[in-house]
């Protein structure tokens, strides 16, 4: 009895990517009924010393795009989100989604026991098996990044409810 | 090659929760060093119509036990925190932690394919197998919980760094 990791991309692709997407959606409501700065927006962030929430999202594409891309032996690209508008980054936010529904189904089953090597700070580096990689590193952090859009749209007045972050669950 | 179930709570008693502890600590150093009422601070929500920080760790370790219970095929209880400090209620985030972390590993495994109904809403339930109610509804659930307690004290001026929210990853 197990879990297999393409099934694990496959439920972030379907269900925390679409609910990325939706939430961007809402905001771009959200700005266009209340005439809301949309640049505004994208520059909130809950504590001074924390990332805006452009960056939380360019965060959460690359999560899900370098991890594949590791786990499948490419090699991780960068992403530079620079987009000025709710619309904009939703629709970077779906090739995104695509990019993550499109990795390689078999290397990513064989990737369970592939070291994997990432950068811990401007020196450090960690080396997991796939499987805590995924478990330990790229979980946590995608949904991290996905929450903290969540909160900062939540506190800035956006309609958003626990379904939204959910997404399609089935 | 595959993840196990419980590999997968085995990790989140090892590290979400002792990242829940470790950042609950910190709030109270806050609350010390700059002569905040605590109880306050467990007040402390993102919007008017979120849910305060108590709520939030309270939720998360209900996710942990009843989540393990559900697939051990146990009847899930419900919690009920009314600690008054930072420190009390790290205590009892050790006991779901235990909770979590003493779940009979075999029953956990076994459980992938046992049907798990839970309810989403007044009248509504949804079932999913066990590895979909993992992967799908508990894990994001419990990663936000854990989020938004870490973005609430962020907010209130807490120091807290993304290595304490992601915890021991090794």
């Amino acid at each position: 009895m197990s879990l297999s990791l393409s099934h694990v991309f496959a439920g972030v692709a379907q269900q925390q990517f679409v609910a990325m997407i939706n939430i961007l959606n809402k905001a771009a409501e959200f700005a266009a009924d209340t005439n809301s700065r949309e640049l505004e927006l994208l520059e909130k962030r809950l504590a001074d010393d924390m990332h805006p929430l452009h960056w939380q999202v360019q965060t959460f594409c690359e999560l899900g795009c370098r991890g594949v891309a590791r786990l499948c032996g490419d090699e991780p690209q960068s992403l530079q989100f620079n987009e000025k508008s709710f619309a904009a980054l939703a629709a970077r936010v779906e090739e995104s989604r695509q990019t993550v529904e499109n990795a390689d189904d078999q290397k990513l089953d064989l990737s369970v026991t592939r070291e994997v090597t990432i950068p811990i700070g401007p020196e450090a580096t960690l080396t997991l098996n796939g499987e805590d990689y995924v478990l330990k590193f790229l979980l946590p952090n995608i949904y991290f990044h996905l929450t903290t859009t969540y909160n900062i749209l939540r506190s800035a007045g956006v309609e958003l409810g626990k379904r939204d972050f959910m997404g399609p669950v089935v």
